[in-house]
Parts: structure tokens; C-alpha cells; sequence
């Protein structure tokens, strides 16, 4: 109904309709209130339409630098990139040191050598250990789950695990979560049988001939052998051959290696709060890409998004109580930290951190926030998010909320959302050489980085700050 | 109208009704009558659900044999395959020698010097000639048609020409003709300005890293020149750079090369005739395929298609008054040898062949059939074909068939029709190492056996035949 207004008698209706229902608290909010807000979101959505500012902040971080996983010149490169483009917009940006792990891919290549000789496409798991330069031949066992592996039993010894499952499209991408334990757990779970090599079909909703990376470790006092995702494709044929019965044997060979540790650091820059200058919302995405593709949707997008905010918040003169701090982190793919390296760095100051935000869910068109906080604060920012009905389904929100590199920050309590976004077609591209930028809509782009900006804004400028997370939840949940 | 009556009261309705619409051209008909063609039909579709016959040969030959180039191991051995299962159908398969061309692939290997060093996925276009062992480096110039080429003029001079077009997808795959032309033909046009190498973003309508190759010829006397395909995201972003206006240099290896021809083979085998054995009704599509994938969709399906109906209608007891010949062709991709060879071969007996089937638009759902004959044989043909309705969209006929396959019959005048596929999907994986047995829905394989076994069987047992193309029309317009 009140859709059907606007459209036909403009924006005014709809501020007025809002004012009656939301009246009491916008009045009782001071300078939170939701006319405020209202005119702040519509000029952030008119500044962006105009400037495009996050998509021609992902073009350039993805077309001219592109791939940049820790430690590589691509991720030294963004880290410059970034600090002059804060610089640009009219911040004083600052790097943080941080040690990152530094893999490298090298050679990777596997075949069937029976019953069918085929080429298969693979690629090593990001920290897998190299093959023998010559590679590693064995007989294949197949285990959809950890489970099953460990039915297998003694079958597995002397051979290469497949790890088949297949990954199911999903808007909110949940079932990436019980992939990715398989994918980071299933080399350690099957040496610990007797296994030399570890295959795993792609994390991924699309077929085509695109292998998927992604991180995976290693337990202590287990054999490291090593890791790759196979090419849905592939995967799905030596799944087809093992159905037949017939034996199937394959030889793998990496050349993935991990050097010493290389220095680099996270990137950020504050917007200064008005009478709050001390306490800090922070927003962020990752600097670092996996090495195959570009980085767009994971996670270019949310360091656009970001910086974006920022920028946008700047150049309408917007300043909060309190300051915004963007942080661009480094190393969320393989070791978190950034993440880490933040929360230690800065942790005599985490009871000034009011709120911190993440975007890492690809460049679709946001759906909302998730929220870990204290008791009615999903209430909370749900009344501040109701503004934002025009932008996609940001003005959605639930509970749940974080991101890997404001992950560390639990433990003081912070509240933590994260920025949703439509991952229909996210694990698509993700972690593939076709994570590019054509993978993303511009328009949707300019929803997040608008929506961003709007919940930093508001979330900086609240009376009192949303209630911490409640001491007994603060355990650290993400990886 | 009659299709709700029909799910209401069941077949014996739809044959009543048919009857009413069919009963003086059916009565007229004498044995292909309509009941007769519906009753067979019912007979193919129950056998094919339960048999999964053409399933399990094309599982056989892609998940098996795999990539069958001209010329390569593979293509030998689906060759000594068909043969084999022509015999376990129940048919004395021949063999019918020609020479191929033998194309192999070798390195391929690209990157931007600048503006942005990347590595660039290419793949070499079917019959191009190599690189110098170094590659050749050189800026590149962008044309998005032969035309614009031309009008680039001296600017191609030295450089690698980057062909720009962006596939359109449609249901009718009608929008690959021109990007073909440009796939062949390009090379030559660059070269005759000077060009030192030919690029060209994949002929392909999804973005997944995945180049698409396909076959280019050279002209007499012009300069060849190496050429590739580019990986749709890859040509995408050396647009953009372009676009930007920075020069942009790129470097391009490749290794492939042409060996001498090679012996290889067309395989066929016959139903006979009941009263007219010497005549042939010609069915069949192409064993060879691309080596990048298993050729699938191009043109396994075809293949298992063709050979399907053979044996469907022979365990069925089905003999129609005419011969029906499965003919597997070798060297679609890149050559036609052996549509010109079973020409050639059989120029004496084309007056008896009295229609020609090609299925090589993929495996997606059947949506009728396309002819190219005489006067009045599209209702002819829509009228066998309106029995087809419970088969996908089968039972649509257009004018303008044929297949590069059988496109040698045509200056015999044999009437050519093509079995058509729902091409929504072709393109994306066409001519890619994507081409699997997993983008196959079995049940539009199994309604396309169907269709052609059912066309074949009623082409060949027509009182008359239908009448040939006219004289006038008998230029071969196949590639």
C-alpha cells in the first residue's frame, strides 16, 4: 500500500507516511531521527548515482591491479592503490604492519591414468604442500562427508581421497558452510588413515570447467599431504567411473608451496566524529583476493563499498557523533590476519568500538543486515534500517551478524553486522579466475555502498550505542 | 483446445481427435497412416524410457573415449566403438575411409605486457598455425566486425587485431553465424592489412573463464597469421583497457600445428528396406569433436541419437519400406572430409537417397524440424510431424534444414532436414572443455531419439517420397 502511494505521488508520501508511523521514536531520537535520516539516504543515493564512486573504485582494483592473495606484488600494489585513493577522497589513511602467510601456486595438473586417460583440471587448496616434482599416482577412494571417509576406514590407506558434494544454490549461500569444513578439514581426516592426496569437488553452483580454490589447514602432528579442487566437471566423471566399480587411478602433481611469512599490512581511514571522536564504527571488506581471479565480488566489492561510504559521507558534509573508520583488512582468505592483527593492535581501544560492520558476501544486491549484539539491538537497527526500503532489501534485518575480520573483535563484545548481500550466483565465481569484474551489477554496487554509508552514519550518530554482546556469547565463531 | 481435452480423457482422445482433423490424407496413405505412425510412435517412446539407450551410448563415448579431434587417438577409437555397438544392435556396421585433416593443439599461452601485466586464457582457433617458438608481442588494435576492421586501415599494421563481439543468446543459436563468419574469416581479413596475430573474444554466451574454440581458414595467398580465442573475461577487460585509451600490448604463444592428414573414417550402418531396400533415408550426425572437452552437446548427442533410432526401430520390428542409414561423420569440426567423402563415395546412389536427417544442434529439448526440399514438403513433413506433440516441441516444422554433414548431398537435390534442438544453452559450453556428459538432461535425449526414429520411419516408408530441391537451388550454402 503504502509502495502504491509512492510510486504514484513521489518521495514526499512516502516521508510522510514513514513520519506517522515511526513519529514517537524519530521524536525522542534528537538528530537520529528518521526525517534526518531519510534526507541523509536520499542524498547519499543521489551523490552515488552521479559519481558511481564504488564502481569506479572496483574497476580500477580489479581491472589494473587485479589478483592480490597475501604477500603477492598485487596485494602490495592495492595496499598503495587504497592508501592514495583514501588520500584522494580527503583522508589521512593509515597502514597497520601485519606478517601474512605467503603461498604460492605453482604447477598444478592431474589426469585419470585408468580406465579412461583424461586431463583433469585442478587447483591447489590455498597453504596445500606440494606433490613430489613428479607428482603422486594412486587408486582414488570416494567420501561425500567426514563421516563416510571415516567408514571407510582402513580402504583409504595408500590412496587419494575424492571429497564429493555437491554444493547447492542458495540466496543466502548456507550451503557454503559444510563445503568449506569438508574442504578444511578433509586433507588432516584423511591422512590421519593413511591417504596421500586429497581431491575435492569444487565449492561451487556452476559447471563450467572452473575449478574453485579456497583455504585449508592442516592439524598438528598429522602427515600434510596434498590438496586440490577438481573442476565440477571432472569431479563428476571419476564420481560417474567409481559408480561403474571399476577401479580409477589418477595422478596428481602441485607445485603450491608456502614461503616465509611477508610483511603487509591493513589500510584505513577515519572519518572523524563530531563530539565523539574517541569511539569508532568501524566498516570494512578485504584487501586480498584469492590469486586466480581478480577479486571483484570477494571481496573488491566490500572494500569499494567502504571506501565508498566513506568517501560518500565525506563529501555531503556528513559527520556523525562518533567516528567512522573504514578498514580495508589483509589476509582474510588464508590466515586472518588482518583481522587479528586489528583487534590485538587495537585492543585497549575495543570498548570504544561502538559497532563494527563487514562486507563479504559478493556484489549482489543487498538484502539486509545480520546483527550479534546485545538484547534489542536487531530491533534496533531494524528501526534504522526501515529507511532504507528504496535500496534492493537493504531495510531488511536479522539476527546473525559479523564477518571474518571483525570476527576478533567478539571477545570485547563488539557489536558485530555484517552487510548481506544476494549470493544466488556468488559461489558461481568465487574463488575462480572468473571472479572479474563484469561479474557485477553497478547498480547494485551503488545499493551496498549507499546502504553502507547509511548504517555507518546512523549507527555512528546514535543517542546511546547499541548494547555489547553479552559476555558469555563472546567466544570467537569465526574461522 | 484439444491438448486440455486430451489430459482430461487420455490418448484415445487426441487419436479420435487427430483422426478427425488427419482421417482423408491418413486414409490415403495406405500403411503410414496416422494411426500407424501414432501407435509406432507410443512404441519408441516407451522403449526409449525404459532402455535409456541413447543415454548410455553417449555416457559411453564422452565419459570414456572423451575428445575425438580429427585425427587424434580418440576419434580412432570412437571409431572402433561405434563400430562395436553398431554390432551389438544388431547391424553389420561399414567403415568408410577418408583423409582428415590433423590439427594438434600444442602451447597456448598470452598476457598483457601493459598496461596491467595479467596472464590472458586463450585457446588456439581449429587450424590456426603456431607462433614463433617466443611468441609474438605486439600492441593490440579492436574491431568489432570485418567492416569496422577495414576501416581501421593502416592502424592494423604490425599489430594483433582483437575481434570484439559479444555473443547474443537465443533459443535458435541464430546469432552464432556471424560471429562464425568472423572466426573464419578474420585471420585473413587482419592479415591482408598487415595484422600479426588474430584475437577473438570466445563465441560463447556465459562468462566463466572458459574459451570457446571453433575453426578459421586462411585465404590463398595472404599471410597466416596465428589466432585465438580469449576467455570472454579476458577480452572484456583488454576492451576496457582500451576503451581508457592507454595502448595495450599483449603477448600470444601458441604451438599448435597442422600434421599431415591423417586416415580416418566415416561409420554407417542400415536398416533395410522392406520393399524399396535400394532406397536410403540418410540419419546421422558428427563423431569427431572439438578436443577441449568431450564433445557432448557437439555432437555426441547426435551421435547416440542417430545410432538410437537405428536400433530402436530394429528392436522394435520396425521396418520401414526404405533403407534407413545411420551415418556417424568424422571431421565436422574442421574439414567436412567426411560429409564430402560420403558424398563422393555414394554420387551415384544420391538419386536414391530420398532425405537426409542431421541432429547437431545439441541435446537440448527437441523443437521440430527444419526442411529443405521441393515444393509442398514442409507440410508434408509438419504433417508426419503432428504426431510428435507429446515430444517436447518435435512436432514444429520450418522451412530451411540440413547439416554441414549432409549439406554435400545437396547438389543431388536430396531433401535435407535437420533435427532441432532448443539451442538456449548451446553456446555456453559449445566448443569448451565444458562440453560434458553433465549438461545433458537424459530425458531431452531420450524425446530426441524419439523424434528421429520416428521421422526416419516415416520419411521412409512415405508412399512418395519428398520431392527433391529444385535445380535451381541446389548451390551447397554449407559451410
Amino acid at each position: 500500500m503504502r509502495l502504491a502511494v509512492l510510486r504514484r505521488h513521489g518521495i514526499l508520501i512516502l516521508i510522510v507516511l514513514t513520519l506517522t508511523t515511526f513519529a514517537t521514536s524519530a521524536r525522542s531520537a534528537g538528530p537520529n531521527d528518521t526525517i534526518t535520516l531519510q534526507k541523509i539516504l536520499a542524498r547519499l543515493i543521489g551523490e552515488e548515482a552521479v559519481s558511481q564512486g564504488a564502481w569506479n573504485k572496483l574497476a580500477y582494483l580489479t581491472d589494473r591491479i587485479g589478483p592480490r592473495l597475501s604477500g603477492s606484488p598485487g596485494a602490495a600494489e592495492a595496499i598503495v592503490w587504497a592508501t592514495q585513493e583514501f588520500h584522494r577522497d580527503g583522508f589521512r589513511p593509515v597502514t597497520e604492519k601485519i606478517m601474512v602467510p605467503h603461498w604460492v601456486r605453482g604447477e598444478e595438473t592431474a589426469g585419470i591414468v585408468s580406465p579412461a586417460p583424461r586431463k583433469l583440471l585442478v587447483t591447489a587448496l590455498g597453504m596445500s604442500v606440494p606433490t613430489p616434482p613428479d607428482g603422486i599416482t594412486a587408486d582414488l577412494v570416494e567420501a561425500g562427508s567426514l563421516d563416510e571417509l571415516k567408514a571407510l576406514g582402513e580402504k583409504v590407506r595408500g590412496k587419494i581421497v575424492l571429497f564429493y558434494r555437491v554444493m547447492q544454490r542458495d540466496r543466502e549461500g548456507d550451503d557454503y558452510g559444510p563445503g568449506a569444513n569438508l574442504r578444511f578439514r578433509g586433507a588432516s581426516a584423511a591422512a590421519r588413515l593413511g591417504a596421500v592426496g586429497m581431491l575435492l569437488r569444487s565449492l561451487g553452483t556452476l559447471s563450467a570447467h572452473l575449478p574453485h580454490t579456497g583455504t585449508m589447514g592442516y592439524e598438528d602432528g598429522v602427515e600434510q599431504i596434498p590438496a586440490a579442487a577438481l573442476a565440477a566437471e571432472d569431479a563428476d566423471l571419476l564420481h560417474r567411473l567409481l559408480a561403474s566399480g571399476d577401479p580409477v587411478r589418477v595422478r596428481l602433481t602441485l607445485g603450491c608451496h608456502l614461503l616465509p611469512d611477508a610483511e603487509s599490512a591493513n589500510v584505513m581511514a577515519d572519518l572523524k566524529g563530531r563530539t565523539h571522536p574517541e569511539e569508532f564504527v568501524v566498516i570494512g571488506g578485504h584487501l586480498d583476493s584469492w590469486d586466480l581471479g581478480n577479486g571483484a565480488i570477494d571481496d573488491g566489492a566490500g572494500v569499494a563499498v567502504s571506501m565508498e561510504a566513506l568517501r560518500l559521507l565525506k563529501t555531503l558534509g556528513l559527520q556523525p557523533r562518533r567516528t567512522i573508520r573504514a578498514v580495508l583488512f589483509m589476509n582474510e582468505e588464508n590466515g586472518t590476519r588482518g583481522g587479528k592483527g586489528y583487534a590485538e593492535a587495537h585492543r585497549g581501544e575495543l570498548e570504544k568500538h561502538v559497532a563494527a560492520v563487514e562486507s563479504d558476501s559478493g556484489a549482489g544486491p543487498p538484502i539486509g543486515f545480520g546483527v550479534t549484539a546485545g538484547p534489542g539491538s536487531v530491533e534496533r537497527v531494524a528501526s534504522i534500517a526501515q529507511a532504507l526500503e528504496p535500496v534492493g532489501e537493504a531495510h531488511f534485518v536479522k539476527t546473525g551478524g559479523g564477518g571474518t575480520d571483525i570476527g576478533p573483535m567478539k571477545t570485547a563484545g563488539v557489536p558485530l553486522l555484517s552487510l548481506r548481500q544476494d549470493m544466488t550466483y556468488y559461489f558461481d565465481y568465487h574463488h575462480t579466475a572468473a571472479d572479474t569484474l563484469d561479474k557485477v551489477d553497478p547498480r547494485a554496487l551503488a545499493d551496498n555502498a549507499v546502504a553502507m554509508a547509511y548504517m555507518a552514519y546512523a549507527l555512528a550518530d546514535l543517542d546511546a550505542p547499541l548494547p555489547r554482546i553479552p559476555e558469555d556469547q563472546r567466544q570467537d565463531g569465526e574461522k
